[in-house]
């Protein structure tokens, strides 16, 4: 058989099987040596082809829409650096637990290793990153290979997909001619049947009964207990967490993206607040927990994370995939391997049944003041002392967009934030909300890079309207992640938040140096961003306050398009006013404990 | 000792080395772990530091500092995806030789593999594409820790310059307090002495007299030998090339990338316009050679390649190093492992000792026309053909860039072109020139990504001014790359080649396939450059005539700062033009043929 004919019906086999499987987006890099990947992509009804041009936008891109559609999406490029150009996203796809499927088209073996063209060593490119990695068979199109080349597919789709999800990369050794045969059916894909080659069934992890009622025993006994929730995409863990919290007595503090601040539940325990109010010493202090128990990774918040460590004597549960170990405190004295949803739901049904009652009731640790009410009204005080101070800024507060965000984004719309900043001021600012909001953000490995794409890929995927909040940096790093708007007339509303360098850094240390500061640091870049948007063309807007800003965040999502909304403001004056506001909410705090000892 | 201290005094002697080893260079991205790297390399009066926020373009930028310096540039950034940006420059600079010292900050060995914030796997994070990889020790100042990492240092540098030359990374586990102590002076870096803690003292590969001999002693007797030069970088190669060729009587078919083209050597053995009439069938078949000379890496023009492979039975000698086996052809029948200058000036004084002649007389192969003349035959009459079918054209074509820039380009200019056509283009239209020009392009992968950084790493390094071809994919690609223009001042100019899409697919057999062709592989993305030039501060023309393109180019060379120069061309009729040409080359050569037989 030809080897345009070998393309046509190998690789045909492998991207229909990957259709069965439950891939429905491919994103493209034009090349060469692709050709035959792409062609039969192409070729099949089951894909919704995206083209991109820079190979690293495309990767995030991919990372976007796999995350908001939670299933694995391919990507393909050509042989070379093109391949080199996916890692950002791969890595970040692995850390955050993204479902890809990367297919990388190489020369062949006796072209390797010898200088030949856009030939590198593309074995095992991405190292530890990628969950698998499988170097294909040259195409053949014998009874055995195509039994091979399907359950490949089933396999990469499945693996990309279980728990935890992240990337899996296929090599392509290919030869020339590299177009596949046309003349055979462009649309033929051999196999009849529906179902895939084979069915990937997965199951989840959950503790035995056993485990569970000594767990639940345990807890009933333990008073001063907190849940910690921290970036979690799973449906239906809000309302778990939530009824286990009820029935515990326990907090719920809930970093936005665990996605229990916002939605139709019940949302009295959740705590949203921590952020500010665990910066006050005397709280931290006074506020002992007996038990922490902790889902989804890492929370963002940097007091959180000393509250624990100042609590270190305390036990504290952890649960997730035990190979993972997502456990920076070092502080856990169990890991439990459990999806988070089901260890919610089975611990509150056996502390139900234990106690015949629908909830245990809480102990008072001090008074008459329970310990979920000390939580409760820290976080009251904290959101008034707040709204207040936010509200008697004069000048333009980049943590403000959050809230007004709170009120200005409808039910069913993505909220994605870039690191560094933009995600802190969510955590820290953005408050309980009855309608459904999904918050995004990469925090696999927590880069400034590809957050444009990664929006726009959950743009091009999500059904309700998508806002992106970044800082510049984050922005002129994947300024070329816009063209995708252009290409695909995406709808997407991104909140500039210029302040004209590194924000972040005016909180650390270095700050404190002036001689290397901005040079190093702060890093002004000095970019009027409204030139590059218009290329790519979006509408540019710069409101000169928040009424104006509200208008024109209500447009952009009424609109379609691209539309970035900058606001401009300053490094030094965000640290002051982020001073100011935490001051404000230690001064609210110690009102209260006055009132309380009076 | 304090951590600030360690910091201090253990990174500091790093860095002082690396400048003992000669680095001048680094390029530093912001972030919070790499703050003592960045803060020691500030702080030392021997570096130049050049800040970049695009990990991938601020590599890119090292690279083509490194390549136009010809010495190792150092490369900073903070752990995370930020080091997996660096990934493309770092393979490019792996197959095309370039020296880097990649320094990535990480998180200690406690904080690693456990969900902390921007922490991936850093260990032989780019694979099989770094010459030598170390984990450094945590920071600790006893004098034997002292002389290793003095000695890393050292190390790195050698490693990195040593032929063949690449990169090296070095991961650094990074405790906090990051910020180094302020106490200790800034400036101190502790050892006095001048010279390298270790100086390393490179050797040469070359055969040894009774090789040499014996290979001259064969050569005398061969008549009909080719040498191919395709791209290297070396000083006073051209000179030695040419001089081995004019004693043994053989044609040198020199890729521009070799720097044998352009210079004040002789030039009457050097073949310019092969790519063109080694498409000539009769040609082909006519002219057999009995031994090919290839230095350099695989020269950029397919036919060679095919005139290599149609006359495989001829004796193929490669010198390149034995382990990076640069031979895509399989056809060579020795790998020489030598200095290419060191290999053509011993071979030049074995062969003058033995005939004691300062050269050979080549021997005639047909009648009268000996074979040299052949080739200069064919070189003549296909430049004239040319040149006459370049003139005669209507339309813009963009390979008449190139013989227009021959003209412009001064003394000591450097032009670096982009991947896919600019490249090709070069190779068939660049004539043979007698000022200095150096020729450079990333041919170590042949990636259309990172161009505008790497020539403007060139334009930072080069004292001469540094002109840029590229096409509009690979100018969007690394469009981010222009900051560094705006922040760093540099002077470059830009011919931007922009025909809406991927103009080297029209040349493929992809083209006849039209129902994908636009989707997949021409992939216009019709965007106005002219705003995003504006916006890093550059000025742009679009010029109307060559008249106007000669006027431009030679005023943004007088000037300063960033000049883009944009053609608009067409896709289609540039595969016309390019057909019309090698039609009127295979013209004038069967008129010669007619003549010749008269």
């Amino acid at each position: 058989m030809k080897n345009e004919e070998l393309l046509h019906h190998y690789l045909g086999a492998l991207i229909d099987e990957l259709a069965r499987s439950g891939v429905r987006h491919v994103c493209i890099c034009p090349g060469s040596r692709s050709t035959p990947l792409a062609m039969r992509f192409a070729d099949h009804p089951g894909f919704r082809i995206w083209i991109h041009i820079d190979e690293r936008s495309a990767a995030f891109f991919a990372l976007g829409m796999a995350k908001t559609l939670r299933e694995p999406v391919a990507l393909v490029c050509t042989s070379g650096t093109a391949s080199a150009n996916f890692f950002p996203a791969v890595v970040e796809a692995f850390h955050g637990r993204v479902p890809l499927i990367v297919l990388t088209a190489d020369r062949p073996h006796e072209l390797r290793d010898i200088g030949a063209p856009q030939t590198i060593d593309q074995l095992r490119l991405y190292g530890t990153h990628v969950k698998w990695f499988t170097e294909m068979a040259l195409p053949e199109t014998t009874p055995d290979m195509f039994r091979y080349v399907r359950t490949v597919a089933s396999r990469a789709a499945a693996v990309a997909a279980t728990a935890p999800s992240g990337p899996v990369h296929l090599n392509f050794p290919l030869r020339e001619p590299l177009v596949p045969s046309a003349a055979e059916e462009a649309n033929s894909f051999a196999r009849t049947a529906e179902q895939p080659y084979v069915s990937a069934i997965r199951g989840e992890h959950h503790l035995s009964g056993p485990q569970m009622q000594q767990l639940a025993d345990q807890l009933r006994r333990t008073a001063n207990g907190l849940i910690v929730c921290g970036p979690l995409d799973q449906p239906d863990f809000a309302k778990s967490v939530v009824a286990l919290a009820e029935t515990l007595g326990y907090p719920v503090l809930a970093d936005p993206l665990s996605q229990v601040r916002c939605g139709s539940h019940r949302k009295d325990v959740v705590i949203n607040s921590y952020d500010a109010f665990l910066r006050d010493s005397r709280f931290v202090e006074d506020t002992v927990p007996e038990v922490v128990i902790r889902l989804g990774a890492m929370p963002v918040s940097k007091p959180l994370l000393l509250y624990l460590k100042r609590h270190s004597a305390c036990r504290q549960i952890v649960v997730d995939t035990i190979e993972r170990w997502n456990e920076p405190t070092l502080l856990a004295t169990e890991l439990v391997h459990a999806s988070p949803v089901l260890f919610c739901q089975e611990l509150n049904a056996q502390l139900a049944s234990q106690s015949g009652l629908s909830g245990v009731p809480a102990v008072s640790v001090r008074g008459d003041a329970s310990w979920l009410k000390i939580w409760q009204t820290a976080n009251e005080q904290t959101e008034l002392a707040m709204q207040d101070t936010v509200l008697s800024m004069q000048e333009p507060f980049e943590g403000r967009v959050f809230t007004e965000l709170a009120d200005l984004l409808p039910d069913g719309s993505v909220l994605y934030v870039g690191n560094s900043m933009p995600v802190r001021d969510q955590d820290t600012f953005f408050p309980r909300k009855d309608q459904d909001i999904r918050f995004l953000a990469n925090r696999g490995a927590n880069g400034i890079d590809g957050i444009v794409s990664s929006s726009l890929g959950a743009a091009a995927a999500s059904e309700g309207p998508v806002v992106l909040v970044i800082g510049d940096l984050s922005f002129y790093h994947d300024l070329n992640g816009l063209l995708a708007a252009k290409r695909h007339g995406l709808h997407l509303t991104i909140i500039l938040l210029n302040n004209d360098g590194g924000g972040i850094f005016s909180f650390l240390p270095q700050a404190e140096h002036p001689r290397h500061f901005e040079t190093l640091f702060g890093t002004p870049i000095g970019l009027d961003f409204e030139k590059a948007v218009e290329m790519y063309g979006g509408s540019f807007t710069r409101p000169e306050n928040w009424d104006t800003f509200r208008r024109s965040v209500t447009s952009a999502l009424e609109g379609d398009g691209l539309h970035v909304i900058e606001l401009r403001t300053d490094r030094q004056l965000n640290v002051r006013q982020h001073r100011q506001i935490w001051k404000a909410v230690s001064d609210m705090l110690d009102n209260g404990r006055k009132r309380e000892t009076l």
